[in-house]
């Protein structure tokens, strides 16, 4: 029964910190983006069964944004987390903030738009723990970079959220390199992670520099849509049925029959080590992807995907 | 009359610096690029009445080349100067130097090309003052980066002129980051200022690391065709017509008729704080285009008028 | 006959080096890539005779690589070196090492792919001693960027093979600015050099902060494909036509009845001061190439040239 069981998550260790300074998260995350819609996490209650599976899986990582779920799937999570009882130093709770979507949650909004205000921040960072019922996350994000940041004012209400307790890490998603590097001079405490679109056929972050300074930086990325976002298991595409048939292949050679938790392998076999942010709402997928953690692609292996996603060999 | 009246420019504080170490313009600044042809501007006579009422609606800051009217356009300014008989002290003259054009008045050159050695740099200064009559311009850009420079060389020259006094502080103009950062790594004053061609039709500089380096150096770029050079108005592309509207009705609700002052309010709400440099010889324009001086635009305003010239909305 | 002349290399200064801990090489260096295939390397006896004909004409410095020759001209350098006889101290030898190649010669690769690890470093770097018959090489370059490099541990494996002597300095080849940054950030001691594809047709690095970075890091690059991989000569493209013309009108103008040496005094001109490695075989073309190394190009032949290459003047 939700709440009734005990947990052991896996001991944490330096190994498991996004950054020297934290946040330690589990291997893999899930993320509640879809979650108002899912099958087995549309309600408080199975949300929070939901999460004890997670949990006894060894993911007690889970990823929100202000505005999942028209803006709802905090809030859900946040009923289900009641429903759950357990322990909130259990769990590590990220989300973000800076999107503005139109929707009739906030009539105000007239276009979609980012703010990266200082005022902005703070008060979203306020409503998502109203929404999680919870008195700090352990990571908070900017979500998309702000054409308009005024990069002394972000770091400012970053601070502050850092030093009143409310957030534990700052980090920065979808951010390229430039935008990284100004962010960060102005703030007291290092980003902890720049969560990003990557996977076997999204493969732009191993050549534009972002994983390059994910390294440099010793920040470990997250990946969001580690999976390619679904199009990979439909063939939509030459690069998505030449990428399935590669993960096929290996998986027979490496005794792993699913193709996506090969995917998972060859994405984490990078060395910044990226953290998934896995999108399913079914538990049965979650139990077969974390089987990603415990394996260690070879380097040949790892190359022929990446062969058969780019369609030709490395130069 | 021109040279007897006596102006007031607003006061200078440090916001209307382009950088900590100076120069302060003032919020807008006129450029001499076409000046040799403009009706208001083409004769000395004319061109210090056009000073005089530049200096009247607060513009006190005069962008120039050695290039721009085939090598003439500073010394019409300057005999405009004469004419004009103010102070100096209560002008900005900014001019740049390096590109070498094909023209009658430089029968040595062969091919377009560019010079950023220091003797060259030097010379053209030289030439520069002589031509404007004075002994110091306010800022030197390098006007275009020289593929050839070597950059203790040119840096050397630049720091001459700073330390001589015929410069008062240097910058570069349409360099991208990797090149402001070589020429910054040999240079013993910081740059001020980047000066680049950006619009509600250009947008590159928002995302290609162009505004984020500005910030990161607290450098404040100035804008080249600040209105999109023109074809904003005469919608000669699907992204000018959408442009154009989306500048029409944000104006409407913020009460400016005029699509080119909104397009310019778009551009100075960059937390870089870009200063356009008008190119219009019309001193109505320009009285016109002052107002955007003293505009805020709101953030939704700026991500509508920003999706209309993408054509879809932010990610 | 060869091992028997006596040879004075020209005395190397200061400015022959790549970087200011060294090395110093040869104005132009010769690249073993064909040496299997070439008319007049293609024997160790030969290739000993070549040899001594590069050291008669003022190149002192080789340029190899694990993979080249199907992984065999390495062992064929090191014949031609016994063969010769002369003092190791009066060569400098580069490899390289990190690309695996699918090769009769490595059955075990099934995917072309490369290695960064430490492991396969130094294995690779004490066959290439063994191939050539020496105990270090002067110079050890990562062939290509690997997308696995995890920069510690490929950090160290050069830091000890530097520490160990067989190795005096390290480098990069065809790696972009931040993976500079990132093997950068990890090493001990400089890298010395970025070996790139670098032309009158392949312009890419004048625009892309290669050579921003390698005039930044005071790091010499070698140029490969020097004079643009061939095509150059036999008007495959519009651009080797335009190219080619140009060339031979400086050419005509310098006094320098060779395109081909024309396009290496073009290259030589940088600031950053590339060294060509030559890929020629023929000693009679190595000759006519090494004027380039004394000639100055103007700098208006310099634009004339690339004018004509990008098929247009500069902005």
């Amino acid at each position: 029964m939700p709440g009734t069981a005990t947990h052991s998550p896996p001991v944490p260790d330096a190994q498991s910190c996004l950054h020297a300074e934290g946040p330690r998260l589990s291997p893999l995350v899930w993320g509640a983006w879809r979650s108002r819609e899912g099958e087995e996490t549309d309600t408080p209650a199975k949300l929070a069964r939901f999460l004890d599976g997670c949990l006894e899986l060894g993911i007690s990582s889970f990823d929100h944004a202000d505005i999942y779920g028209d803006y709802g799937a905090e809030t859900l999570f946040g009923q289900a987390l009641k429903e759950w009882g357990g322990r909130r130093s259990a769990l590590q709770l990220v989300t973000k903030c800076d999107i503005a979507l139109l929707s009739p949650q906030r009539p105000s909004h007239v276009v979609k738009h980012y703010n990266s205000c200082g005022d902005h921040i703070l008060a979203s960072v306020e409503q998502s723990l109203r929404n999680l019922g919870t008195d700090y996350v352990d990571l908070l994000l900017l979500h998309r970079p702000d054409p308009l940041m005024n990069p002394d004012n972000t770091a400012d209400a970053l601070d502050r959220l850092l030093r009143g307790g409310m957030v534990r890490h700052v980090g920065v998603s979808n951010h390229n390199p430039s935008q990284v590097r100004l962010l960060q001079s102005r703030l007291g405490r290092p980003l902890v992670t720049n969560q990003i679109e990557f996977s076997v056929t999204t493969l732009a972050p191993l050549f534009d520099g972002t994983l390059d300074q994910a390294l440099e930086l010793r920040m470990r990325p997250m990946a969001w849509s580690p999976l390619g976002g679904g199009g990979l298991f439909t063939g939509a595409t030459d690069q998505a049925r030449r990428t399935l048939a590669a993960l096929e292949a290996v998986g027979a050679e490496m005794g792993v029959a699913d193709p996506g938790t090969v995917a998972l392998a060859w994405l984490m076999r990078h060395p910044s080590r990226p953290v998934p942010v896995l999108g399913t709402s079914r538990l049965a997928r979650v139990r077969t992807y974390m089987q990603a953690a415990s394996l260690k692609m070879q380097r040949q292996h790892w190359f022929q995907i990446l062969q058969a996603s780019q369609g030709h060999e490395v130069p």
